[in-house]
């Protein structure tokens, strides 16, 4: 946020500096040996890794306190306190995340196509590392940790640039991590940590040495990043999601999912913000949800016919379109499907909308015709999320509509390349006719 | 390039006009009945369009005509009007490539993932449109129906802009397109054309309503493009292909080769631009090569080795680093394999490289250490391309990192998106342990 404020007033991004180049240089130098690793060899890395930190977890841990206190002396709000907190527990954690890292099916040198151009002329698509990807995240040490375990198990280099509140967790961090490579096959350069604002606003001027940013912080923060940068950005947006009760739900499932939905953890994007409501089951779903919702502290908003039936607040427009992030939930009563549809689309941000319907057709046709990164029948829309799906670790959700859209694990940092193995084939015999494309598919 | 000299001077890009969005969103509607239609219907809709093309052969031809009479009037250089011109012939090619784009393989509702998450939690990632494409190109009127064709195939609206130059034949040909769907049951609405070039500009603002640009042009022109719009862009940077003749190469297979990566197309991103020579068979390379070179009129700049075996240019720096797009070829002479390698990483543009080597252990570690979307062995780097790949059709060719990377078929106008079935289950049953994940693969 600050790195936002700062830029609205100067206006131009300084350019990279010399040592910043150098740096760089260094992670993309040490991100090509990294491509030609084996599986084996990155899952070793990530293993030294975690053992490097496992031995030096007490320093790591006293570094946190340092910031803390310093932190608490710069008068930091108190989110983000518990966010810079990295005690033994959680730093345990986070080690265990890398060992797992270590255990996920190799990303790379998968073929996902093997075809025969012509005769001797074989074209196969494998899947390769990105290269170096850049990491500008807040708060949070143990993203260090996270994002390392990925970028490596994928074999790309990482540039990395935390909140200055962190510094010295991430310092130490990154050092532990380097030395933990050094014991493997691995170079300690593939990863490097970044520590001023000025080298973070330069690393997005770092095109051709870095292959994809990714913004871990506010909405805000995402666009400034993808609005000052020509390296692709994975972030994003707002999470505006949705549950759409039909006439034809279970309305004590209707409830517990609606329930689920906006206060498992309602600062999470993939939280809902806005409940729909079939009209002609909004009397009977009401007299249950209002007491519950009460119960639990959620403030309703809801639209004049939602109000008639016992919710409080008033939903403006405005609403419709509001990440609240809290426990406040805007409610409108429509008409039917049609008219969720029409609503998700005008208001949502295409992240993970969900209905319950025991209607099959109805809830077929949800699933079909809103296009969000998720689209669920009868569950929670808290569900979306990397670990959930079965990915073991993630390094965001992208709401872009492109891939890698949803939750991306590690398959979203790897890119692939095409190799056309031939025998002195020429595109000018092709031309004549003197040879022919068969185009024949071979097993992959 | 206009467009870009005039924005240098404005520096401010106007928003969309109330009539732009309003077509912007009759588009996108559209685009979101597209998105439900069959395999079928998308096909028959091609075979609307192609049939209402070729009964209006004579005043798109006409239209055309006229075009280039004023474009001629105007002073257009000969290989622009070459490239606006839309003979009978040419337009009969057209149409028979929108009838094969018909038969190519649908592209959508490909299931890649089918995941069993939990008892009755089934997790399916499924292909799906983008929703609106926005296509920005010169000239050629050509791509019109080439765009078009493979957008409604994926399921996608498209909102494209040509040039001034094109004009009449464009209106026409898009008014004949809408005409053909109108007969299918595929909204004319999912195509528009824009006119104007305030149009174009403000399109670059309409996120939200269009999920991705693609210009085709200069490389300046896609990198305004990319510098002034938030919307995802696919565009391809300069096509630097280099050629490296190992010292275990066939010497004839080489130079021929090298001709053809050269001289078959040279105007085209995937011929070369710099020629590597292994310096233990330079000398022999050389006497083959340079008598066939200048037969050809290829101007031969070099390094001072190369020099000294009888080329006469100089290479100097900035060569390495220059795509000619003629037919004027730089040449280094060079130690190995590493060189070839490390000169490709520096001065490479990461499109498409060949090596040409018996020796198929230095063969393979090419291919494998080499990061560029296409890297050959022993063929022409001319074969990068989405025909000859056997993708039927394409968009373009990406230079990006990100997928969709290189070619793009009918396969990079499409997404992905996550449905998620359950049976009421809750995040929190989870996160309490009653519930527990599984994790488990079914058949796709």
């Amino acid at each position: 946020m600050r790195l936002i404020s700062r830029m609205q007033n100067s206006n131009s991004i300084p350019g990279p500096s010399t040592d910043l180049l150098t740096r760089a240089t260094d992670v993309r130098r040490a991100s090509n040996s990294l491509g030609q690793t084996t599986d084996q060899q990155r899952s070793d890395a990530l293993i030294g890794m975690a053992d490097a930190l496992e031995a030096k977890a007490s320093v790591i841990v006293e570094a946190n306190e340092q910031d803390i206190e310093r932190s608490l002396g710069e008068g930091l709000n108190q989110a983000l306190i518990a966010r810079l907190k990295l005690n033994k527990d959680k730093l345990k954690g986070a080690i265990e995340g890398v060992r797992k890292v270590a255990l996920l099916p190799d990303p790379l040198g998968r073929c996902h196509l093997n075809r025969e151009l012509s005769k001797n002329l074989v074209l196969e698509r494998i899947t390769v590392p990105l290269g170096v990807v850049g990491v500008i995240f807040e708060a949070r040490p143990d993203a260090v940790m996270q994002i390392a375990s990925l970028a490596i198990r994928s074999g790309n280099g990482a540039i990395l640039k935390g909140g200055s509140e962190a510094l010295q967790t991430n310092e130490v961090i990154m050092e532990t991590l380097r030395e933990g490579l050094a014991s493997t096959e691995i170079s300690p350069e593939a990863l490097s940590l970044l520590t001023t604002r000025e080298e973070s606003l330069a690393l997005l001027k770092l095109d051709g040495l870095v292959d994809l940013i990714i913004p871990r912080g506010s909405n805000e923060f995402v666009r400034f990043i993808q609005d000052n940068t020509r390296i692709p950005v994975l972030g994003h947006a707002d999470g505006i999601c949705h549950l759409y009760v039909d006439s034809s739900a279970d309305l004590d499932q209707a409830l517990r999912i609606a329930i689920d939905s906006k206060t498992q953890y309602p600062a999470a994007c993939n939280a809902i913000e806005t409940l729909l409501v079939h009209t002609e089951v909004a009397r009977d779903f009401f007299c249950k949800a209002l007491p519950a919702f009460k119960k639990l502290g959620v403030t309703l908003l809801g639209d004049a016919e939602s109000q008639s039936y016992g919710v409080e607040g008033a939903a403006t427009e405005r609403d419709w379109a509001t990440e609240y992030l809290d426990t406040t939930l805007s409610i409108k009563i429509i008409s039917g499907l049609e008219e969720a549809i029409e609503h998700i689309r005008c208001y949502g941000s295409r992240h993970t909308e969900a209905i319950v319907a025991n209607d099959h057709q109805v809830a077929e046709l949800f699933l079909q015709s809103v296009d969000s990164a998720g689209v669920f029948h009868n569950c929670s829309t808290r569900f979306a999320d990397g670990f959930r799906y079965g990915f073991g670790a993630e390094v965001g959700i992208s709401t872009q509509t492109l891939p890698p859209r949803g939750p991306v694990g590690l398959d979203g940092l790897v890119t692939y390349r095409y190799r056309l193995r031939g025998s002195g084939q020429t595109v000018a015999d092709f031309a004549s006719g003197q040879n022919v494309f068969s185009h024949k598919d071979l097993p992959l």
